[in-house]
């Protein structure tokens, strides 16, 4: 409808999550408008972040060095291991605020339907620097979905069979929530779970 | 939080409308962990688009060439002329697809609170043309907002000081609207200009 290249750059825009055909034009439109600025600044930050960022080597998270910042940080506390399926999972406890060991991003959950096991989530690479690092204590915080349980337990016999302490974080019913809202799945494990006061 | 280049991304892609800072979040990850090649797609599109993307100098809709393909285009009815305040606007009539004349974008509306007058919005370019070409109609296709309705008002007193004829797009209940959920205003105007039958 348009001409090729605002056609081009409206397609190109829909492989953003959450964005459909109306909001990649209303966001071209916007751009080529309002803010052509912005515009070279996003397709410069875009080429940067492609180029320059990868993996850190230690615990695979998004990174543009070699070794993340958290690896490399003196003050985090080497012996406690948290692991995680996302870069995004490490943001938001990093946003929590109230852990200061390191992390282990999986990239992803075991999951034998879609052929991955542990090889393929870096499972082989956490048990090598569990065996060969001192850490204390492996936190495991993948998501309580099926896999994410199934993952966490693969993980606790692996580590349990090496002698590393392990936990999972809490599930329950979370802090501000209305128990009329929580859903029963979610109840009936923080029946299960209660604990003494 | 993350590392410089990837909070770069996060920032430069909360220039586009309707992201917030979780959005962008979450965009930057999945480009960067999920779609590299997409990521790469969208920063040249943006590129070729910033670079190429200016004004048809006729109609003022946004195109890579001097004229665009609805100027130019012998087969649209070069009589009827099609005032709208943004390309967005002439994207939605042609989708209607039942209009064959050509258009000229306002790129905004008359707004002397801003300091907006005619001569910002090509008003004098646009009456030149209704001098010198053959216009037998101009269709007013601004916004039915405070502003839309001023600059109409005003290119209709124009355009009739020049002797061409002018006509203002109907307005009233949208087809397949329900009245019940009409706003007054809009209900209030489709009485007033009720049509014999």
């Amino acid at each position: 409808m348009f001409s090729p290249l605002i056609d081009e750059l409206i397609n190109a825009l829909r492989i953003l999550p959450g964005v459909g055909p109306k909001s990649a034009q209303r966001m071209a439109l916007h751009l080529l408008e309002r803010d052509k600025p912005g515009a070279a600044k996003l397709a410069s930050s875009l080429q940067q972040a492609i180029e320059h960022v990868g993996r850190c080597k230690l615990c695979r998270t998004l990174t543009e060095q070699d070794i993340c910042a958290t690896c490399t940080n003196p003050q985090r506390d080497s012996r406690l291991l948290c692991v995680v399926e996302t870069p995004a999972d490490v943001l938001a406890i990093e946003q929590a605020g109230n852990y200061s060991g390191r992390y282990f991003v999986l990239l992803g959950h075991l999951s034998p339907i879609d052929g991955i096991g542990p090889e393929d989530i870096g499972i082989d690479v956490l048990l090598e620097r569990l065996q060969n690092e001192h850490i204390e204590e492996l936190i495991l915080a993948t998501n309580p979905t099926i896999e994410g349980e199934a993952t966490a337990h693969y993980l606790a016999e692996q580590a349990k069979r090496l002698e590393v302490r392990v936990s999972r974080i809490a599930h329950g019913v979370p802090l501000g929530g209305e128990l009329e809202y929580i859903d029963g799945g979610t109840l009936a494990h923080a029946f299960n779970s209660r604990q003494g006061l």
